[in-house]
């Protein structure tokens, strides 16, 4: 279509270095200004969004059980000269717009997590590619070589990857206790430190709180003591 | 990060016309190779892929909810001295991989759609922004010069919007009904046609089917009777 005056003016990076004459970079703009100018969008916390993404979910499921049905009596919704009956035209375009509706809702949870709790711009969209490239290793886009010919090993290698993670973290955890410490003061206070990041959060809480009112109460009786002499 | 030999010959097309460099590209381009290429998402019908969309929505609640506790306690998650604690960061970064995991799912959900239905490339995506655009008309970018000071004016003009396109869809149904039509055996082809498809898709079944019988059934009795004589 024609380019409004407002889509030469973007920047590159509020359509995540998408074409905006693309559709999915359209959306991410959409979204990214919404969460800048609208005040609907300002008003809504994380978990309202979530509820608007669940129900939407549930709309999909409703028109897929729908085709399903309708594609059982009429093989794949044509008729019997293979064209396209309007029942199906019907349908196509009522998923079309419920998967739009999901990838809307996705994109602004996604959008409203990120301005509610800090998170960086591109890392969940960072994440979800690293995290899917490293458990399919047979995808010869960016695989190590393995192979997968079936569904069956597929999963497997997918299991296989989400194991060696786990074992990863578990490394990585006992590197950072075990690394090589200067003596005295410096081992004193790390194991202070440990001791007290490895309590749970309420213990860590009542005992901060301990030593603050500890710390309030030395004061004041202090003051106290300083203005009677 | 450095470029891997397979993002350098990719086509634009891939990434809905992002670059690959870009994490929302790269996603993107992730998702359809595996559409391509992998031996499980090539075995995934849609409403699986809607259960697993399902379950991450269900992740995110929990992590919510958990953040939401937390927060409660905490002031925002940091300590007395304003320094993030360690069960932010922790938290963060599990929402985080939540979020991705929502993002890759609905663009695995619209793409085995896609391929399942026939549906158009970018059809889901076109559909979200001109929908949202469409009744948000109070944003300057791409509005008509409405204006929505609060959450309330937002909704009364999203609202307005909705309505506005169920009228048009109900006008465009009648014009289609009314259109000026050529005299004589023209007339009565659409007077059939219309006859036909307003009858509901059971009964059209039974007409067609019966219609079918009739023809087999004095086509036989013909070559009957042409043995016979």
């Amino acid at each position: 279509g024609k380019m409004s005056p407002a889509r030469k003016v973007l920047q590159q990076d509020e359509s995540g270095g998408l074409e905006f004459s693309a559709p999915p970079g359209r959306l991410l703009y959409v979204v990214n200004r919404l969460g800048m100018n609208c005040p609907w969008t300002q008003s809504i916390k994380p978990l309202e969004m979530l509820e608007w993404l669940g129900s939407e979910v549930e709309e999909v499921r409703k028109e897929l059980g729908q085709i399903s049905v309708y594609g059982a009596l009429c093989s794949g919704g044509r008729n019997i000269w293979g064209e396209e009956t309007g029942d199906v035209g019907r349908m196509k375009s009522e998923l079309t717009a419920e998967l739009g509706d999901i990838l809307f809702d996705s994109l602004m949870l996604e959008m409203i997590c990120r301005r509610e709790f800090g998170l960086g711009k591109f890392d969940a969209w960072e994440a979800a590619s690293a995290k899917v490239e490293r458990r399919t290793p047979y995808m010869k886009e960016w695989g190590d070589g393995s192979i997968a010919e079936t569904p069956q090993d597929a999963t497997k290698l997918w299991e296989a990857a989400k194991m060696e993670e786990k074992r990863q973290i578990k490394d990585d955890a006992k590197r950072v206790q075990s690394q090589p410490l200067r003596k005295g003061r410096d081992v004193a206070h790390v194991k202070a430190t440990q001791c007290f990041w490895n309590m749970s959060f309420s213990l860590r809480s009542i005992f901060a709180s301990s030593v603050l009112g500890f710390a309030i109460g030395a004061a004041v009786s202090c003051r106290i003591r300083l203005r009677h002499e």
